[in-house]
């Protein structure tokens, strides 16, 4: 069978991005206009909600109020980190036959493109007809086969504003700053620090990423240097860094270490590598002024911080997911491909390609193991679309007498 | 003497905001239009920088630039948070003297009110002519004598943004979540985090500031209730919650207490009581998913997030400095007067009024000891100016077969 004409369902999974519900609307508007698509339903809180039959009916819900929601952070529909195994996906498949749906779509990560894939495996195991569609969404930017990942521009905006304020803040009293950005295993996130940089005199000055080895006595040393050369000193530090041996150094710290369904370690909403990192400075060097912030759960859901392209690209992976599902017999995940600086087009690629693999940055976007380089502002520069303004003052000086 | 025709000096001290250039030039360009103002320069990183003699000259800076520089956060000048004695006046008078200033304008929160009662009376005991005008800046709202502080408005509006993107986090993967405001004796930036709710349901729905006694049990208690009642909880705490006897839980924490010259004691910088309160709900509940953020100096200085109110004020109490010093033999601080719902002028008042002084938040803006009142808002909420959309879906639920 090549059409099918059946329900849709849309979830959300995983974090939360401040563009996650462009997609959800794009999901949502685009199904209206084929019949292949008798009723668009929603599941709550992810998965769960469909085991729950927890579902809401888009179907004629107003597309004002929709277009207000895709501005909204935050998933929508409510989300969770569930990885369905043989028993859970029989049950989804039960609920989703007693509706007649055929169609889903499931707005997530890395993990959400492993539960996709363990869905369409377990449905075509069991015989059940069913559309698998992943449509894209991290602040991470770690999926691969997509150039870049809905929710990484908006992201990426928010830890260069951040950044970009704190250096002024760090030019106006001095010492040393230190900025703890999300990211696990890729760099993405952190490396965006850098892109409301004016000069090489601006913070940060130092960026270190999951991919590089992090050495505290080498970072205490760079930071020395940096501080010798400007009298102070703005580093972005990803949560996710780690030693020679792999191990987070964060974790090292973490009294109970959390895991989630997908064995991934709580690394967020403690500010203590940060503090680490600080101290480390304190007691390692004569420097007085150290302070260390956490951007923590902003970086993923401030209200208000929104790249432009990041949301209008966030909206048409939705639609895309759609197209691609009534145009036949497919499942897949909805990549983005970079063809020109800078114009997008849309593919569905394999969800086994994107199931729970990380991208990392790859090696052109460093320059040396404590900075980033001008492919990487090439590459994302684009993806933030426009910042605000920052200005220095740099009036002629008087004549002392 | 009531009028002179002389120099003027602008510095800006203490911690930044992301309107205090406005303040800058407000009293670059109105110092333009007076011919008692010879010159105008400005001091870099404070009063240290006078008696450095570290000046710029401003008198024919580009206008253009002024107002770019006017957008960007953080003291262009530098800042500094040094006490002047009756030596480091002389200092300053001495310096001053060479280069026939007698308009002296502080932009600065109370300890910049103190600074300037200090140069105002050595000024006095020495005999040296000068006009000493304090122009308000904080983002912590504390200043007595003033209806708000220039500064208050977009840190507000940070930490509103912050709470609802939060808050939508929060209801998307449900737990608790604990989000630390600057605010070291006053509640008003921790009080601003229930500026964007919409409902009851929405977080914070505990607010615990510095003007009440905080109690660990009270609060494990607190946010228990809370999550019975919605499976979630949102908690905005300030950094300066102290218990009966005035000792600030997270000084209780910190290894190393630092003070400043001013006495104050750095609490900021670092994610420590956010983790504390955070550990305290897991050991004392069944509460798993517990996260903390620190807001952190993204409060002062993020770049972008900006109250268009704010920032037309601060402009003006800028121009306002101006109005005064020349008008006669006055010194003082620029206070706010709230006329109407909304309007505002300006006065001035005296600087022993403000110097060193801290407003806390009136009783009437308390609902309980958790939670603030609808005064609160209504006096708050045109301070911040527009706030982004937040649209909850609420689809009509699908029946269960």
């Amino acid at each position: 069978m090549s059409k099918i004409k059946a329900k849709a369902l849309v979830v959300q999974g995983g974090g939360p991005t401040v563009v996650i519900n462009q997609s959800l609307v794009g999901v949502i508007l685009e199904s209206r206009k084929y019949s292949e698509i008798t009723k668009i339903y929603g599941a709550k809180h992810g998965v769960r909600g469909i085991i729950n039959e927890d579902l809401v009916d888009l179907t004629d819900y107003s597309e004002d109020k929709l277009e207000l929601v895709a501005k909204t952070p935050s998933s929508a529909l409510g989300s969770v980190r569930d990885k369905p195994d043989e028993e859970y996906c029989k049950k989804m498949f039960n609920v989703m036959e007693k509706h007649d749906i055929h169609y889903f779509f499931f707005i997530g990560g890395n993990d959400g493109a492993a539960v996709c894939d363990i869905v369409n495996r377990e449905a075509k195991k069991v015989n059940y007809e069913l559309r698998v569609i992943h449509v894209p969404k991290t602040i991470d930017n770690d999926l691969v086969g997509t150039d870049h990942c809905p929710g990484f521009g908006s992201a990426a905006k928010f830890v260069a504003s951040a950044f970009a304020g704190a250096n002024a803040d760090n030019s106006a009293l001095h010492g040393v700053y230190i900025g703890v950005t999300m990211g696990r295993h890729a760099g993405f996130l952190t490396a965006a620090s850098v892109l409301a940089r004016q000069s090489e005199e601006d913070g940060p000055h130092l960026v270190y990423t999951p991919e590089k080895v992090f050495n505290i006595h080498k970072f205490v040393h760079d930071v020395k240097n940096v501080y010798e050369k400007y009298d102070r000193c703005v580093v972005a530090v990803s949560e996710g860094v780690a030693d020679e041996t792999g191990m987070p150094i964060a974790v090292k710290l973490v009294k109970q270490i959390e895991r989630d369904a997908h064995g991934n370690v709580q690394l967020a909403g403690t500010g203590a590598l940060g503090d680490l990192l600080a101290d480390e400075i304190r007691s390692k060097t004569e420097i007085k002024r150290v302070r260390a912030d956490t951007l923590g759960y902003l970086q993923r859901s401030f209200l208000g911080c929104v790249s432009e392209t990041d949301a209008k690209e966030a909206r048409e992976v939705g639609v895309q997911a759609i197209k691609f599902a009534v145009s036949g017999d497919v499942d897949g995940s909805v990549a983005i491909k970079r063809v020109s600086d800078y114009a997008v087009e849309y593919e569905l690629i394999d969800l086994t390609e994107v199931a729970g693999k990380t991208k990392e940055m790859p090696e052109e976007f460093f320059a040396g193991d404590n900075m980033v380089s001008e492919e990487f502002v090439k590459y994302a520069r684009p993806l933030v679309g426009e910042l605000p303004v920052v200005e220095k003052l740099e009036a002629p000086m008087v004549e002392k007498i």
